[in-house]
């Protein structure tokens, strides 16, 4: 089988949501149906051996990417939220943006110690969502077996960044230099 | 098999997010293996034989559902945002809500005449997103093969809503009266 050209159905668009960054739009990937399941299969196959059994992706993107893999891998799904979407008591961690400060949540009893999760998200360029879920899911006292990322934007050095935080395998199915 | 309590999965939460109304927390059941795997199996299932090339879910829930249901159907996934937050050129729809409307957007390149789209959400209560994600279909020619969703709000009529605007088969997981 041909490896499918994941990082030629990933369209850039220069200057958005500012001047100066390119935006990696992965929804010319996703439409196509070749590629989206392709791009699934890749990514939990990498985490099939680990014993996942729960995945956590942030929204919404996180979601796109998170979820089919979470159903690839027989795995439950569990949701980080911003502020203020979800309805019951939550854990909250914070991370730090370019300016300010921003925080994600999963519900308190969305993981126990027994889980063993896999952090997924479509892109991870900074690290810095990466790892707040890390520290969120060290929250619980369960496992984290992995991160996978559709996209890695490796001129932003984010194995680096999650490094300092844990030593899981990290996994990105397309390496932007 | 014994059939998986989906209903018993799914959290109420009284006067959430405002007095009076009763919120329908899905995450209990995201977050365990098999309900998840067996509720995406259950929808997807039902529209097996509808020709499905692209699911198209809208932000953020319906990514949860709309994703895997693609996945486990060979189809692509299109997102529908709120407005801002596509990066390309989109096609918009108006929706009613208690006060005052809101707009859901696709990429103008996400559909073409030939697809055949399903169109899966968490929860369908009044129907008005569900209409609105019809009606942007139907900008674009193609064959709207069905509408899936984890559950419905029968109280609301959503169906009746629905059949105002088309006629496709309409599938709810859970139907709460």
């Amino acid at each position: 089988m041909a490896a499918y050209d994941f990082e030629g159905h990933i369209t850039d668009i220069p200057d958005y949501p500012e001047k100066g960054v390119v935006f990696k739009d992965i929804t010319t990937l996703l439409k196509e149906p070749e590629g989206f399941h392709a791009a699934i299969d890749a990514i939990a196959d990498h985490f099939k051996d680990a014993g996942v059994t729960k995945v956590v992706g942030a929204e919404a993107r996180g979601f796109l990417i998170g979820a089919p893999v979470a159903y690839r891998l027989g795995a439950g799904f569990v949701p980080a939220r911003k502020p203020g979407k979800l309805p019951r008591e939550v854990r909250t961690e914070s991370y730090e943006l370019e300016y300010g400060t921003d925080e994600l949540q999963i519900h308190v009893d969305a993981l126990d110690e027994d889980d063993v999760v896999l952090i997924i998200d479509d892109l991870v360029a900074t690290g810095g969502t990466a790892v707040a879920q890390a520290k969120l899911v060290s929250q619980y006292g369960c496992k984290l077996a992995g991160m996978g990322f559709l996209m890695e934007l490796e001129f932003l050095h984010p194995r680096e960044a999650i490094a300092k935080e844990t030593d899981v395998d990290v996994f990105a199915l397309v390496q932007v230099k």
